[in-house]
């Protein structure tokens, strides 16, 4: 059984391989303490090596999962006894930097945050942006299509990727390293390994596109009286901002009163709006971006559009705001609770939300269920507290959660992927044909099925 | 043989199936007038008669290729007298649009510039566009991954398809009509169809991304002294225009003075500068939007980035400069003429372009090469004129054209495609991995290699 180990000991070198007893030192995730399971954790240093790496496990048989940066939420690269890890923390290279082009191209293992503090020296920006930003890599953005806070204004990871290299399972390296923007020579391959999660390939290096560093930011948080009005302001933002609008994050009244009751967050607003949004626009022009954004501002408030409206008057109150949204830590008092990432076209979100809230309730009277999106991606997170104990919480919570969202055409997963955890759920948002044709493309890629097994289908 | 039209009468109706005389009445293309060779035309009307026309072609080994609007620029839709054409035309519903999360939901059959006014009538607009609107389908768009002249600020149409439905060659419906910007519940498969010209599936329908509708409009055109000139023109308007740039058309000196020659067009400012731009803005508040343009021109005219520029006054004198770049009709004076469509990195440009027309001068003393080109996405034209007889001058304007693109990574197709036209050269843009990958997902797919045979592989 040590044969692989060896194997790979010779072929990359004794030092980029760690056996069980090294690996169990490390913890298995971001999430989860525990010790880290696996035969063995190599860690190569160049996509020759990766080749050399995955060459090996193909001939012994052996499966793999890949590591980047491990803060996935969806159980996406969990290992056992018998898995060779593979680590890209030694393929961290800023290769180059291209501010003609506006391109980067990176290793995999790059950490996000470096990534964008490296270009952000050539006044460009890396616009993909997620809380996990200090120990995530390139290479796990693309693998899970990343998404995080400034979609609606730069898309996910898969727009911002011109190319990429990957290893297939048998050793391949398919290197397709586009700069352009428009490239029809062929089929787009790297598509492929964009969003899925480490079971087709392992992507070795990234061509990322770059954008413009902006000159100007404008926030505000402000009260809403109903749903129409979150998706009206969003409308009347997206036409007046003029493609500046970066941030629209909405929070329902219950999440706003949860995270802000004494003790927690201070509410810079009234307690008692039926719906919350923090909004940002970022522009070319301080001096004339201000007054625009205010007079847009004021005009929704004459329009009865918005409640009321505060504007932070510096960084720290920026951060304040910001910290009600993404410090959801309050919320964690009551335990359990399950955290969930769906979307739905946005017109069906206020019904959607009512019929799971109401399920909820019927099956936990004393249930608790909170709610926050990015509205403008389609995008949802529910934070749901049974308030009762029992065994099945989690799956009695995922089906109330889940099964409206079939006749609606919704996705059980906007941007966490399917991981382990969702796997059994994938009927509710892809049809059986959908289903078919992945299990086809993973049996064409890898037909031994060592690459991530367990994961995704 | 004729059972095979006899299956599909039965199938589809009568009504829906040309034979191949009254096919023949059709011309094979936009560019080529000759009769349509094909077995039979079917015209399905709905996605299932598509998926009877495919299961029933796939019984009987009867290989197929469909038709949008045949305008395409590399003979991707050509077809011969034992051939199957599955026409889209009797699809041509636009079957929703939602204002609220800004999608349209159309058959693949619907022409590019009816979509462009529906939406319209909502506020909205759907930005890709191109010289064939008026007769290019949204499922041609689909499949060839059409770009156009707003690529620099919408994207290519893979970014604007949020979901597809497509069948495969078996008759099997797949359907991926997600409406959402997020959605990583499992692989997405709509990037398969996407780009690869029918030779993996029929797209049937789609779901598109729309957006608001823009209140502003900028124009110039501006006379330069370098290339340099150009790509610091191109930063400095990406930096202070926020976002709102939607066009930069670049002209070579040359292509400008053969253009507007006298008897052609009126040329607008001096005819002896080394490089000429159009550009545009888009903005949402025609009262700031005008000035800050201005000030941003009289900046870059301040310093040097520019040494001339013209403002149009009104709508006929912007039609006016964009005729320059659009109507190209001047330079098929001269005959042969071969166009080429190809994609490098930005700064590789200047050298690129002095190269090939070295290369053409040095084979043809009397040649002429006129560029153009979508700078800001990677994307040149040339207008090669071999002023010179002979066999095989395509052959050897390909040669001269394509042969520097290979070191520098770039791109024998930016966005027309590969089709049968360039299929001999597709080895110079991929590796042979990338081209084994391809061979293998469409045997995968189509393993009777029925769908479009001969094309891109």
């Amino acid at each position: 059984m040590s044969s692989v180990i060896d194997a790979l000991r010779r072929a990359i070198g004794a030092a980029q391989v760690l056996d069980a007893r090294a690996a169990a030192e490390r913890a298995s995730s971001y999430w989860d303490p525990s010790p880290l399971q696996a035969r063995a954790l190599v860690r190569p240093r160049s996509t020759a090596e990766v080749s050399s790496v995955l060459r090996i496990c193909h001939a012994y048989d052996q499966k793999v999962v890949t590591h980047g940066g491990l803060t996935g939420c969806v159980e996406g690269a969990t290992s056992d006894a018998d898995t060779v890890v593979l680590s890209l923390e030694r393929m961290q290279a800023i290769e180059d930097i291209d501010p003609i082009g506006r391109t980067a191209t990176v290793q995999a293992g790059v950490v996000l945050q470096r990534l964008q503090e490296a270009v952000r020296e050539h006044g460009l920006i890396f616009p993909l942006d997620l809380g996990a930003r200090g120990s995530c890599t390139i290479g796990g953005n693309v693998a899970t299509n990343a998404g995080g806070i400034n979609v609606i204004r730069y898309g996910m990871m898969r727009t911002r990727v011109l190319g990429l290299e990957a290893v297939l399972a048998d050793g391949t390296v398919l290197s397709s390293m586009n700069h352009m923007l428009k490239n029809n020579a062929g089929y787009d391959l790297k598509q492929l390994f964009i969003g899925s999660e480490g079971t087709l390939g392992v992507v070795t290096r990234v061509v990322v596109r770059l954008e413009e560093a902006t000159q100007s930011r404008n926030s505000a948080m402000v009260g809403l009286a109903s749903f129409a009005h979150v998706t009206g302001l969003l409308k009347r933002l997206q036409q007046r901002l003029g493609g500046t609008l970066s941030a629209f994050e909405a929070m329902w009244g219950d999440y706003f009163r949860d995270v802000t009751e004494p003790g927690f967050h201070r509410a810079p607003l009234g307690r008692d709006h039926a719906y919350y949004v923090i909004l940002e626009a970022e522009g070319a022009d301080a001096e004339t971006d201000t007054p625009r954004f205010i007079a847009v501002m004021e005009r929704a408030l004459d329009e009865g559009l918005i409640a009321d409206a505060v504007i932070p008057q510096s960084e720290a109150e920026r951060r304040a705001l910001w910290e009600i949204r993404e410090n959801f830590q309050p919320l964690y008092r009551r335990q359990p609770i399950f955290l969930y990432d769906v979307s739905l076209p946005i017109r069906e979100m206020e019904t959607y939300v009512a019929e799971v809230q109401a399920r909820l309730k019927r099956r936990w009277p004393a249930s608790r269920c909170d709610v926050i999106g990015h509205i403008g991606d389609g995008n949802l997170h529910f934070f749901v507290h049974p308030g009762s104990s029992g065994d099945d919480l989690h799956a009695q919570a995922d089906e109330d959660v889940y099964t409206p969202l079939a006749p609606i055409g919704g996705s059980i997963s906007a941007e966490h992927g399917i991981g382990t955890e969702k796997r059994r759920h994938l009927g509710i948002s892809r049809t059986r044909a959908e289903i078919a044709l992945m299990r086809t493309l993973k049996r064409t890629l890898d037909p031994k099925n060592l690459l991530n097994p367990g994961k995704v289908l």
